[in-house]
């Protein structure tokens, strides 16, 4: 369980385009360069020659259904303290995107899931996040607010609060899933949410 | 282009359960404990709290097509330096999953593609990567190698030289790819490699 800077960051800023000053390696300042064959800058120590390149973070979650109904908590952390979402959070090394989602799903909302399917693959360019969204089926109908959730609920379509939802990844995701819900028919979605003009993160 | 450690540690070593000395934001020597409402290992900051994550990396690719063949790259560069590969690489900060995979065929491959769709996610545990592979159309047929490629060629399927590809994470994907194409259906394929016993890496 996460209750750190790192699960509260989801969508927000706190690793976003990191500021490093110190190279972590030897512990010199770092300069900030565009290094030998190379496009574009990057940290560089120039005591030890290292470079320090930061890349995009995969969230992964689930969509968890049991009997018609989808499961969303309500966040206790920031950012978006007590609004709606998916159950969520940054994969960890030594895991894969599949373990990930189902950990989360158990951390955020003590509910155990299977047959997982991946259902959307939405990259957030201007917070350098990839969200990777399973379908998945509750194992059974327990469920219970984690540590980072104030409240889970089973949802149906006509009862989603879709003003009290946390991100525009979650209603991008929910709203995906019930148009193919109509037919029964799930393929993989890929797109991009940009930022808002009117606000920043 | 990168030319540096980053793009030859795909696969490799160099990213990998990266170790740090000293906090990139201080300077001050990391101590590697579970902070308090964590449950792993992380490498801390007394002196100024900060927390230090370390998540997996995307490396982003496409299988260009050209007339019922498709373009692999012999690298330049080590990890298996002589090796045949699909044009993929780590995706960057600011970038989406399809641009990150359009700039890597382009750097290596010097081919521009269209129509791009994803077909592959392999998490690769052991190293902590995750493989977005996408099928895509090559706008034209041109292509040269680029600075980290020693030639670049189209294939047929027969022509593929299976045992000289440079990581298995490109044969499951040549796998999937001809098996569909005997139908010419392409669903997105979620997989995991896992370590070889008889190998690291």
């Amino acid at each position: 369980m996460l209750l750190s800077a790192h699960n509260s960051s989801v969508q927000g800023t706190s690793q976003v385009n990191f500021q490093m000053n110190y190279c972590s390696n030897c512990g010199k300042r770092v300069t900030e360069r565009i290094p030998e064959g190379d496009d574009r800058p990057r940290h560089v120590c120039e005591a030890c020659a290292t470079v320090h390149y930061q890349n995009p973070k995969i969230v992964a979650g689930c969509i968890p259904v049991w009997k018609d109904r989808l499961l969303l908590c309500r966040r206790a952390i920031e950012p978006r303290h007590g609004l709606w979402t998916l159950p969520a959070g940054f994969m960890e090394n030594g895991e894969s995107t599949e373990q990930a989602a189902t950990r989360e799903t158990r951390e955020e909302a003590c509910a155990t899931v299977e047959n997982i399917e991946l259902y959307g693959v939405f990259s957030i360019p201007h917070i350098n996040q990839v969200y990777m969204m399973f379908r998945a089926d509750m194992s059974t109908g327990e469920y219970q607010p984690g540590p980072e959730s104030l409240d889970v609920q089973l949802f149906e379509e006509h009862q989603i609060l879709w003003d009290e939802l946390a991100f525009p990844v979650v209603r991008l995701t929910l709203e995906h899933y019930f148009r193919d819900k109509k037919s029964d028919h799930f393929p993989v979605h890929v797109g991009n949410i940009h930022q808002h003009p009117a606000r920043q993160g």
